[in-house]
């Protein structure tokens, strides 16, 4: 429906903006707050809506097996391994409208961009828009780009949401076969690598005036689901017969923050729920998330075993018990050299109009996860960073300028052209099975 | 349908023990937990039961604009001032079959005995089964036995469940007219007395090998809504641009427990909710109750002020709000020395074959708050505690034994008969008005 005279409207940073706005309006919490979690009516409903712009774009699309919503654009002769462009439209509760989505909409209008300009490139794009990286739903992350990477773990159907529906029937209710979820799964050779944009989780960015950053490496994090059990009672028993699972849960977050603190690690207590609940009654149990992050592997799991220690103090002195669980462990991921130059590329060839004109490109280290750790798997990652105000996300106040995401399109564009005029970027031809 | 041929069966500490669990089967929580809330079908439920129970009793029964079932069997001669007996059938979440439901099931049992005995008493003998004690649905507890009490306040009725129900609506659902709440208010001229049954939360009696206990006073608590606003933000967010309400909260939670233990009073968080309470997010803002009691009103309003002064603190340093909110108070109330007096005799009385036999009666003071607390505003008030195992209550692990079940029937009975032979158990005739 759209013709050709359109593309400049919809490649603009004023039209990723303004998708970003629709995808906003797909959200199962009420006043306008957002959250669109893996498997559910919003993830569909955006799944089709971006389906149908990465068509405009010139993209033939398929839906995986896993629920990712992908696109493909064949390259100088069709069958070439692809460059592979993307990031995830799920969300956290009560979410900003950029964190993921945005890198989508890039690489939708990038993709556009190319196809219109007529270049012959090298490799196929394709364009991968996943629907699990937050883990909200089920608890554990980067379901929808594991899944691509062939790292799917079949512990996973079992996972269950809330509500207490199993990842085994939220794929049914969706309409996929789990049985079929090795379909999803891609291999190195269908790839000659992945470029992400993202915004950053800051705010070294808007400190430093740039609007453009580009990602070293990706710091892993291991999460934990920590259950302190007690006992429940009434909230008159005295002290010496109190068993209060909450006041030790407290006592715990304390003192894991003085030690990630000391160890220049992130940690992060972002759900806690106590059971029964109940003004008039002692805790019975509570349960919390740890979420444990750092610059080097090797210092956050030291710290993690520290950790544990401390947690088995605690309730040891309370009369409480305690159970630790992993969800979740990725390690550290490092951009490749060539993908960084190539977003560095990109960054010089953006600045011209931008703040950055004439100063070096920033390299950065993420704190923050991302579905590159996942592909990462599978090829060698670059990842692009945009400023957003305050270095705020997972929260409404997200933003980012038209200005910063122009300058973002351009960057991203001239990476992928820079990747396609390096040497090597066409992979030799691959023997016949 | 039951003949006086049934009256010792029905009676009996076993029977009583078998509506316990008869009751306990009307709860709106799966796999045999308890929970049964304010004006809930299981309120009208347990309500219809009680009342049923109430006629074969030989009680007039009738609910009130509240909620609350009663029953009535007249004195010597009708129309005569009551003792009032009484306690409550809701509970906490996850709760035992015993708190508060024995004090019901007791009252009626005993009055089904005097009616049965043929004696005249110079006083009626009225029942109450209050709707709501614990506050579990509303937050605000005793709203049953405040509405007899005449002591309801107006601001309740915007009070809102978790669904986001107002009290005022679910009177409606329930079948109540909130316009008629005043006529659920009785005056000081229609009471000699209250008397009521309760499982010890002790367990002191446990520890001093006695089945029942004399109530001293009952301490009074406040309850607070404390609320603690930071910034939701990714995980990945740098220490200095943290504002963690949950980690405010944490420090919080322990500095209260502290405080609280060195100035002999018993504080309980019991309920604790974080926003937007996602694994991969900084809590925005965490809400936690506090309940506050202690022997003596002026140590605990005092401690209240040095948590107000420490939450601030906590809450300055680390660059988040906090707003607090009153949601409930009662000072202590006392026991008069005739109510004091009267189950003394009765505990005596019910000595002869159990470990009491020969020694005082004990005194205890009630560290949880009671109906009897509410009724005290109209009538002397008297409390009777029953040992249970371990003073476990609020908990699946309540357990009383049929023993000293079978000690409070003839406890409270004799208690009722020593009231009606003290002097001046008759008041004066009432002038009419």
């Amino acid at each position: 429906m759209t013709g050709h005279g359109d593309l400049a409207a919809r490649t603009s940073a004023a039209a990723v903006l303004a998708r970003c706005d629709e995808l906003a309006t797909h959200t199962d919490l009420p006043d306008g707050l957002i959250q669109r979690v893996y498997l559910s009516p919003e993830h569909a409903a955006v799944n089709a809506l971006a389906a149908g712009w990465m068509r405009e774009a010139g993209l033939t699309t398929w839906q995986d097996a896993a629920g990712n919503q992908c696109g493909r654009l064949e390259g100088a002769t069709p069958g070439l391994p692809a460059l592979l462009l993307g990031s995830h439209l799920d969300t956290v509760p009560s979410a900003g409208r950029y964190d993921g989505i945005l890198g989508v909409l890039t690489a939708i209008a990038v993709v556009d961009r190319v196809r219109a300009s007529g270049r012959s490139l090298p490799f196929a794009l394709e364009v991968v828009a996943f629907g699990d990286e937050e883990g909200t739903r089920f608890g554990t992350a980067l379901l929808g780009s594991r899944a691509l990477a062939g790292t799917w773990l079949d512990a996973w159907w079992e996972l269950a949401d809330e509500q207490g529906i199993r990842l085994h029937d939220a794929f049914e209710t969706f309409g996929l076969d789990p049985a079929a979820i090795g379909r999803a799964a891609r291999t190195s050779n269908d790839f000659v690598g992945y470029l992400e944009t993202h915004i950053e989780q800051g705010p070294v960015l808007e400190e430093q005036d740039r609007p453009l950053g580009i990602v070293s490496s990706i710091a892993g994090a291991r999460r934990f689901q920590i259950t302190i059990t007690g006992k429940a009672g009434h909230s008159g028993t005295p002290w010496v017969h109190r068993r209060d699972a909450l006041a030790g849960a407290s006592e715990a977050i304390v003192a894991i923050e003085r030690l990630a603190r000391d160890a220049d690690l992130i940690a992060t207590i972002g759900h806690l729920e106590v059971f029964p609940d109940a003004v008039n009654v002692i805790a019975g149990r509570a349960e919390f998330s740890l979420d444990l992050r750092g610059r080097f592997d090797a210092d956050r799991d030291l710290a993690w075993q520290q950790i544990e220690a401390l947690l088995a103090e605690i309730c040891d002195t309370r009369g409480l018990h305690v159970g630790v669980e992993q969800t979740h462990s990725a390690p550290a991921a490092h951009c490749s050299d060539r993908m960084r130059g190539v977003i560095a590329a990109g960054v010089r060839a953006a600045g011209a109009g931008t703040a950055d004109a004439g100063r070096e490109p920033l390299e950065l280290l993420s704190m923050a996860g991302h579905d590159a750790m996942a592909v990462g798997h599978l090829t060698e990652i670059g990842m692009l960073f945009v400023r957003c105000a305050g270095g705020v996300s997972h929260h409404p106040d997200e933003s980012v300028t038209e200005a910063d995401v122009a300058a973002a399109l351009d960057a991203f564009e001239a990476a992928v052209l820079a990747l396609a005029d390096s040497p090597g970027a066409m992979p030799a031809p691959q023997d016949p099975a």
